[in-house]
């Protein structure tokens, strides 16, 4: 442990951010997220981050190389395969259900750490929207900041 | 991003849950979570729900169709079978190993958004607890608000 | 629902925690969170803990038998093979695509219940960082604790 320090905490800010995906794919919202920081004026504390939905999912992963997210995608795509007949809710197609699993398999929510107004990500660390479903969706996000 | 508040933040509950699991399968807790919000008087904030168990999870997903849930189950027990010889760690039983993994590839913990009073969930979130071994457990979540 | 408790929320205390791994394993980390908790005087609130990497975890998982981590590892190790043919990611080695995997099938970040000034944790519950890399890694954690 290098630093401890305490201090008054008074401050909450709420956002909420609506996001287009065109369908299966990852796009980055590390910028929406620390612009979101830099406006609340908020210097040390935590940023909540909340996916409204059920078959997409938040993801913290690898952010210089596209062949991680192209990986990651093939990866999880053999793990829970698009219409496998072994799947009973299928009334959206066969992305459906696969959908809800990668969902359970990664995350809806995420908490982040701010250091000096901004998120302390690491150096290789982005943050991303994960759309499972294979048609165009909006998804929308609330967003919560605590700190001081 | 549409929208940004700040405020003071002066307040936080906490509450203890006991759930009697009668063996692997789901149980919704979204309506025990809502009313300890409501009871919280908080607004604006967040609340964090954890479980102090490593053979369960909890789980956001699609609350409406229970297919979904089945499909779940059958997906994760594909995944980590009961009673697979490659397990070391078999004391209590064929569903001990893949209780564990079961918890390690979900979610022990969940941060939830509060605005308005009550939990911000997406129309088709639901939370639950999936109990993963076979036999009745004791489940006991601690609950904690910060908030406004 | 067995206790309710509301009172003001002033104190926010953050640490960095630097972490030298030897390579692929575990490495308990609750001790050391436990002692920043401590040192920070509150009593009841939450610890959130977040890894700056893509390539190794954060784990809360059964503390008692050593097994069970074996078991995981042996687990995600097939499903997520070193040096599998179909990874285009691979600019470091065998290793490195199925350590974003790891990292993005398990935790990065994590949650804790404070009560009492300790962490609430269950009596078999431990917190591992989980390094998914062979080689040995330098690792930093950032601790945030709101509460009071």
């Amino acid at each position: 442990m290098v630093e401890t320090k305490t201090e008054s905490l008074v401050n909450s800010s709420i956002s909420t951010i609506e996001i287009s995906t065109p369908g299966r794919g990852f796009q980055e919202i590390s910028g929406e997220l620390q612009e979101f920081v830099r406006q609340s004026g908020v210097k040390i504390g935590v940023c909540h981050v909340f996916l409204r939905h059920t078959s997409a999912s938040l993801l913290i992963t690898e952010n210089a190389d596209p062949d991680v997210r192209r990986d990651l995608e093939n990866f999880i795509s053999a793990l829970a395969p698009d219409g496998d007949p072994a799947y009973f809710h299928r009334m959206e197609g066969p992305d459906d259900m696969p959908a809800h699993i990668r969902s359970v398999l990664t995350c809806s929510e995420i908490t982040l750490p701010i250091r000096g107004g901004r998120l302390a990500l690491g150096t290789w660390q982005g943050v991303y929207l994960w759309e499972h479903r294979t048609r165009p969706h909006q998804r929308r996000l609330e967003l919560t900041i605590i700190g001081s």
